[in-house]
């Protein structure tokens, strides 16, 4: 019997140029480049071991056992890599204030590729793990770096990948999460992003904007420019959402509770208050601005928002091996 | 001493393909053509007075004396038409419950079009009287003609009107009004749609798809369906939503409360309902449904909204003369 067993912690990013629509849905390339900020606050550990006395693989979320399909697929393409890696059991834990929607796939599949691969003896670059960590979840591409990452769009599985664009983020920037409780997604992000792409009249021109944002929102990042980066960010975020509510049928994962946060935002950038918002494939509300400001806007927000609604994240780490 | 007088009343309209974009800012001419519904419910009244005593322009609506400069410049159109007509009073009343926006511009230049044109001794055909409001406000173009109307866009003066498509709607169709305040318009509808023709890479598109959805949505209204002409009304309606969204720099008109009227519309018609919403400048949200289901449909919305927030409306006539 052989026994090889790895632990791995990744972070969760928030795009500020958006993912949004496939030109391979198997090898999940995008149909454009994204940059996207990785959080501190929210991660997901996840233990990998292959042990040839397995007959089956498991796989066990916050202490619950879930149906092993929905690692499998993503634990074959590690065996591809190494024949010789058996069956696995594999345990997570996302740890998120709540089951909001921030416990993006992008940490789970990017723990995942880093725990796998080391556990079946592979010492991927960071490169490769970005390579592999895409297979599972397009945004956990980005994960596997820290602080700002671009995803090169690639256009195959070999030049698919993230690169970092600012690991360290040596200035003053920070994200405020505000969670607005959903039952259920209306519509899920792999299906969202298909039928924008097969109905939207829009789309074409999502692309070609959405190329050139990212390149003036990497240039922004490496001036250190908040209020441009801001800027491109929530419009980008606006045309994301735009292209939703353009498909056939339409839709929207704008909530009520949502519009209150953008308003509150948008006043405050009125009076001054250097504060965008972004928001992804859920009512949540993420809003970049400066440390040197946040406390105004926890303020302004706690007038419609509960303390506990409000999350304060800093730029975090890439992936890497923890002691488990 | 030579004085003539009329008094007209037009009623306002609900554009299903909805007018969002100007060629020509002078000549209002719009780029893609529309369809609306009159509505009986909302009325402009006005009465017109050119006697050559008169050494100004002077404007009343609602008893309140105003700018006489927001009819001047029409009533110059018509002096151009009748060079004897000299100054003019205009006494205005807005027939609408409250001043949440319902009050648009499209019965009023379209009562002032026919009243200020009778006062004048001109006596134009619908089609000229359709031209003519056309230059006070574009929607004004289609409050002409009661029912379902057509604004065929053309490419000059001449050949941009409406034309009626269903006068008389002898069908079960009518449309209800939900009510939602905001003080103030953030960004009015002249502001609105010039932005969007100047900054977002998805209008092209818009004009394109418009243009697709409008001899569909003609089509609806001759074969009396309503759950395609709803269907059509309400994605082309967030689509041009979506327009505003993807504007640089992006805009709303959407409120909370909106999304709280949508979703329940939404609810409903998963329930197998058929009713469908549309919005324009502001976050008022218009429903399309039958008078068989409007009691359940205005029943559901008493859950989040107030029975005088909830107007409803049926088609209503064109422009006329009338006694005052």
């Amino acid at each position: 019997m052989t026994s090889q067993k790895a632990s791995a912690r990744a972070h969760t990013n928030i795009a500020l140029i958006k993912y949004w629509g496939k030109k391979d849905q198997q090898l999940i390339l995008p149909m454009n480049g994204s940059l996207s900020l990785t959080l501190d606050h929210f991660y997901t550990d996840t233990t990998v071991e292959f042990n040839s006395a397995f007959t089956e693989d498991t796989f066990y979320l916050n202490q619950k056992k879930l149906d092993a399909i929905k690692v499998s697929p993503f634990l074959d393409l590690v065996r591809q890599l190494n024949p010789q890696a058996g069956y696995a059991h594999v345990i997570s834990k996302n740890h998120v204030p709540n089951a909001a929607g921030l416990a993006s796939s992008a940490s789970a599949f990017a723990a995942l590729a880093l725990a796998a691969s080391t556990a079946a003896g592979l010492k991927l670059s960071r490169r490769d793990l970005s390579r592999l960590a895409r297979r599972g979840s397009g945004s956990a591409t980005r994960s596997i770096y820290g602080g700002f990452v671009e995803w090169l769009p690639g256009t195959s599985d070999q030049d698919s990948y993230a690169v970092p664009i600012d690991e360290k983020v040596d200035w003053d920037i920070e994200m405020l999460a505000i969670i607005i409780d959903r039952k259920q997604k209306k519509v899920s992000s792999r299906e969202g992003m298909q039928r924008v792409v097969a109905t939207s009249p829009f789309y074409p021109a999502w692309v070609k904007s959405t190329n050139t944002d990212l390149i003036a929102a990497v240039k922004a990042v490496k001036q250190h420019n908040l209020k441009l980066l801001g800027q491109l960010a929530e419009s980008n975020a606006l045309r994301m959402h735009a292209l939703n509510l353009s498909a056939r049928p339409p839709f929207s994962y704008f909530e009520p509770q949502s519009l209150v946060a953008m308003n509150i935002i948008e006043k405050l950038r009125s009076q001054g208050v250097c504060c965008y918002y972004t928001l992804d494939a859920g009512p949540n509300v993420k809003v970049i601005c400066s440390t040197a400001e946040s406390r105004q806007i926890i303020s302004a927000l706690s007038a419609a928002f509960a303390p506990e609604q409000i999350i304060e994240a800093f730029p975090g780490p890439g992936a890497k091996l923890i002691e488990c």
